[in-house]
């Protein structure tokens, strides 16, 4: 049975989450009504993922809601930020409902996790498309900005980089692994990343800067270098390496993985050194590990990139839809 | 030559806009950050639009800049908002540099109207689509939400209906007119429809609920009979239809039109007898009409349309993307 644009809103998207009192109209109306608290700032990113661009044909819509929303929350995650709303414009090629049943849980389910309502939005039809837009909440002195890194700054990542690369060169058969469980690992890793938005709420009150990963550090790093009007010296060799592409792979495909191919959605940020006993506490209450790479430098000296004493020449050119 | 995402955001969407004490940071980071002033509220609509179902294939580039910012300016003038803030996220085929120059141009030039700043979104690969957001402001109290008609409210459109659907059935040369300026304006119509932004703010404080009108006046209205559990009596021939409409198409053609197709991106509101004064001083302040066509009558009446005293039979449809 195929239903009309308002029936899916109602059978699939309405849901009663937990209530909000800073939502005055959720969905329904000519536009959502929500009140910010006060000496709070909204931030408000938005990201479009797009079938064949930003996941596979076959991707399935489990995979598909929870993806949509983990990136928004990277984005949030990267400014300290706390997800609080979202809203969500589907375009798809026709009205399958055991499709919409999957999508819908698997996207509640993780808006849940992270207690993100769902507020408005719209549906139509066209070739698959998602754009997301997520709303959080932040003291205004505390976000994480890409343009607050100092010279002398500690350069750290969360989590380990290049597995998310794997798994999606293993969908995309690039790359062959013959152990079931871990090719089904480094799938998921690709597949079901996760955004790291306690830790960057907790970073913001002692990082300067910060950015999530998600076109390679290279491209990503390189931002935060260029609006903060800095250089880098990042040690290849630091960089930290699931004991899984280590044992499986060659260095040079984990390498190249982690600084040139991202979609990790770990955070890199960067801090002062007389913070570093502070970062060490909060350390304390993650299971991921915080790693330093590097350190941030006068913008003379550049963006380097040394194998132990050996400077390594590379290209800045991170993912462009448009190559 | 070819611009990478960077580069198009940078060439193309980092405009020198006037500057907004609320925004914190704009495009650049990896979210956006606003303040809300004290004692308001912020209004969030979210529109996509998709070549083929919202745009004909071969929309001119600044058609379709004006336009992606005109319907999701009518949705906040629907709720009474003050326009803000834009995000905007653009999935094209390829980077075109002459079409992303006129699209953009024009895009600016209607935000610009509107004092509304872009202060985000990205760039993607795929076929041609946008996703935009507007956030505005309103005071709490004040806002025209769908649910607040009451029995006995008079119900308004600005504007006149039909020309627009006529506009779109002259493109798709359903309809065929010989007066290439009765053809052009009407085409003008559908393609730069005027959103009611001012209309909508000067009607928050008198007028109790309200929508626009880009499904047809059945559907539309039918959301606010839904949402406020109340009935409505429609006097056809009290529609407004303009003298180009009356004069070149048959009543069963425009009536059509304005019933049941719509794109107008008129407003359509209710409002107390009591408020009928205050209206009369509003009216003067714009070039707009505003039309009474009928009443709230309790839910138990249903939705009916008369021609003058003869009951008229309709069904409720409505455009649907997924017919």
């Amino acid at each position: 049975m195929k239903y009309t644009e308002f029936e899916i809103i109602s059978k699939y998207f309405k849901r009663n989450q937990k209530k909000d009192v800073n939502e005055i109209k959720g969905i329904g109306d000519d536009s959502a009504l929500i009140k910010i608290p006060k000496n709070n700032i909204l931030a408000i990113s938005t990201d479009t993922l797009v079938e064949g661009t930003h996941f596979l044909k076959n991707i399935s819509p489990e995979d598909l809601g929870y993806k949509t929303v983990a990136v928004n929350l990277s984005d949030l995650a990267a400014m300290g930020a706390e997800p609080k709303w979202t809203t969500l414009s589907i375009t798809m090629p026709e009205s399958n409902n055991i499709w919409l049943k999957k999508f819908s849980s698997s996207f509640f389910k993780i808006l849940n996790k992270y207690n993100v309502r769902l507020i408005g939005g719209d549906t139509n039809r066209g070739s698959l498309s998602i754009t997301l837009s997520m709303y959080g909440l932040l003291k205004k002195q505390i976000a994480l900005l890409r343009s607050n890194a100092s010279i002398g700054d500690l350069i750290y990542v969360t989590g380990t980089l290049g597995e998310s690369a794997a798994g999606l060169f293993l969908l995309k058969k690039n790359i062959f692994i013959k152990n079931v469980n871990i090719r089904n690992y480094l799938i998921k890793k690709h597949l079901n990343p996760i955004p790291r938005v306690s830790e960057g709420m907790a970073l913001r009150k002692i990082a300067n800067a910060a950015i999530d990963l998600s076109d390679g550090l290279i491209a990503d790093l390189d931002h935060i270098l260029n609006d903060s009007q800095c250089g880098a010296n990042i040690n290849l060799n630091k960089i930290p390496i699931s004991k899984v592409l280590i044992d499986n792979f060659q260095s040079q495909n984990y390498l190249n993985w982690a600084l040139n191919v991202g979609e990790d959605y770990e955070l890199c940020f960067t801090i002062s050194k007389k913070n570093i006993d502070k970062l060490k506490i909060i350390k304390k209450k993650f299971l991921v590990n915080f790693t330093c790479i590097g350190y941030i430098t006068p913008i003379e000296q550049g963006f380097n990139l040394f194998d132990n004493q050996k400077k390594i020449i590379f290209k800045k050119k991170g993912f462009n839809h448009f190559d």
